[in-house]
């Protein structure tokens, strides 16, 4: 998907949201658990459910690989599903890869071919040659962790290089690799004194904001930093807050419920 | 598989030979390619014909992701063939794997459980809690990415931050975290004027060294800063050296060849 037909998409529906599909098997509803391919069953009725309201999902692509060959099954199951039935969402595998050039390749054939993904996420940590592959690709982006929402980001993203953090160094080099259509960055939510000044270094580029809900960002403080009128210019990502809004027989209810809310407090934005 | 069995195994083998599986469909022999599976095929012979030289077999995940479902089945079945066979060869995914704590769980769960994979390498940019999910479980290791043998390691690795490289303040703080029982660092070969430093910094520490080879490091300079006497201390990775020593009829008995000439060289640091 392009940066002009994203766009298009968060302007018809008005939402900049992204449900994350960490789908976790011992979460799954139990009337659920007697299908062949319950985390299948689980996504497709969050999806169809939240589609509305969405412009983006989010597999975690740990949740799949931690159940070996029938996660990989499920995954490509829902991509496909997805695919078939919502043209118009934005699909990012949330893989945070990152290694040398020739396995790199491999990654992006992974993600951007065998599985049709639009993006994914990457490590910075390996530097130029575990991020090129990923770019240059007709509508095919790649998401590099900036600042990221955990507490773990101090150790190394926010320690001081010269007269910078190493998050913005980072952020500075990696923007030198790609342009605003094949390159976004991860900025946790969490970090909300740091997004202004985020957005400030990097007025047109998309972030992917992960941290709103479970993790403790606030959605309206969040959009006023860094959304950008006219484009978006961010993706706000939810997971347990919206999958998981109920666990019983109405999950699905209940996430479109909640995608729906979300999507509301969004609206003094466009 | 603990310290104490891996440095066993070094001491009688008299070998710190890891070979890695970069298993490229296209650049298995001709006559393998009409095989149920391949890959498997092809792996299984290069561990028969390397085993008697190698302590450790290093399967790295994106060539066997790259490949989709079919990929990831290949991946299982040769880490069984391994387990079944080879009893006293230590695992390692190739995977550098990192992500905040909940999704690091899944990843543990993933190579250390899903599939009985004795260590994992990881990307320590995002901190503490997406590292210390894989430490702590008897006999499973954490392969952290301290400097890498790539030119990307300029990038993030090698910046300075206070009166050191990033790297170094990295290596630091994750020693912190783990033991000499647990956790490991990847240290590129081809960083051969540092190697001297960081082993010096990490008495006891396992390095897991790539690099040697077709990145260009060579075997002695690596091995005279590094090895550790009476316990090895290192496990130097060759890949494609090894794997496509021929890609003909006798690419099997070539690997192994390679692998006994490497583990020839090592002969005197015993």
């Amino acid at each position: 998907m392009t940066r002009r037909e994203l766009i298009a998409a968060i302007q018809k529906k008005r939402s900049v949201l992204c449900v994350g599909l960490d789908t976790d098997l011992t979460r799954i509803p139990a009337h659920l658990q007697q299908e062949d391919d319950p985390i299948f069953a689980f996504n497709k009725a969050i999806v169809d459910a939240t589609a509305p309201y969405t412009v983006a999902y989010k597999p975690n692509i740990a949740f799949y690989e931690a159940e070996g060959v029938a996660g990989w099954q499920s995954l490509d199951k829902i991509v496909k599903y997805i695919r078939q039935h919502y043209p118009d969402i934005f699909l990012i595998a949330d893989a945070k890869r990152g290694d040398i050039g020739n396995t790199a390749e491999r990654y992006a054939r992974s993600f951007f071919h065998t599985l049709d993904f639009d993006s994914v996420t990457l490590s910075p940590y390996m530097g130029k040659d575990s991020i090129t592959p990923f770019l240059g690709h007709e509508g095919k982006w790649a998401i590099v962790l900036g600042l990221t929402s955990n507490k773990g980001s101090a150790d190394v993203q926010q320690l001081s290089s010269d007269d910078e953090r190493v998050y913005q160094k980072v952020m500075r080099t990696v923007a030198g690799w790609g342009s605003e259509n094949d390159l976004m960055f991860v900025v946790g939510a969490t970090n909300e004194s740091d997004l202004a000044n985020i957005r400030q270094r990097f007025p047109r580029h998309f972030f992917l904001i992960p941290g709103v809900g479970a993790q403790g960002g606030d959605l309206n403080t969040v959009l006023s930093q860094t959304f950008i009128s006219g484009e978006g210019g961010v993706l706000i990502n939810s997971s347990r807050g919206i999958i998981y809004a109920s666990n019983d027989q109405d999950f699905a209810e209940a996430a479109g419920r909640e995608a729906k809310r979300m999507v509301g407090e969004m609206e003094g934005f466009f």
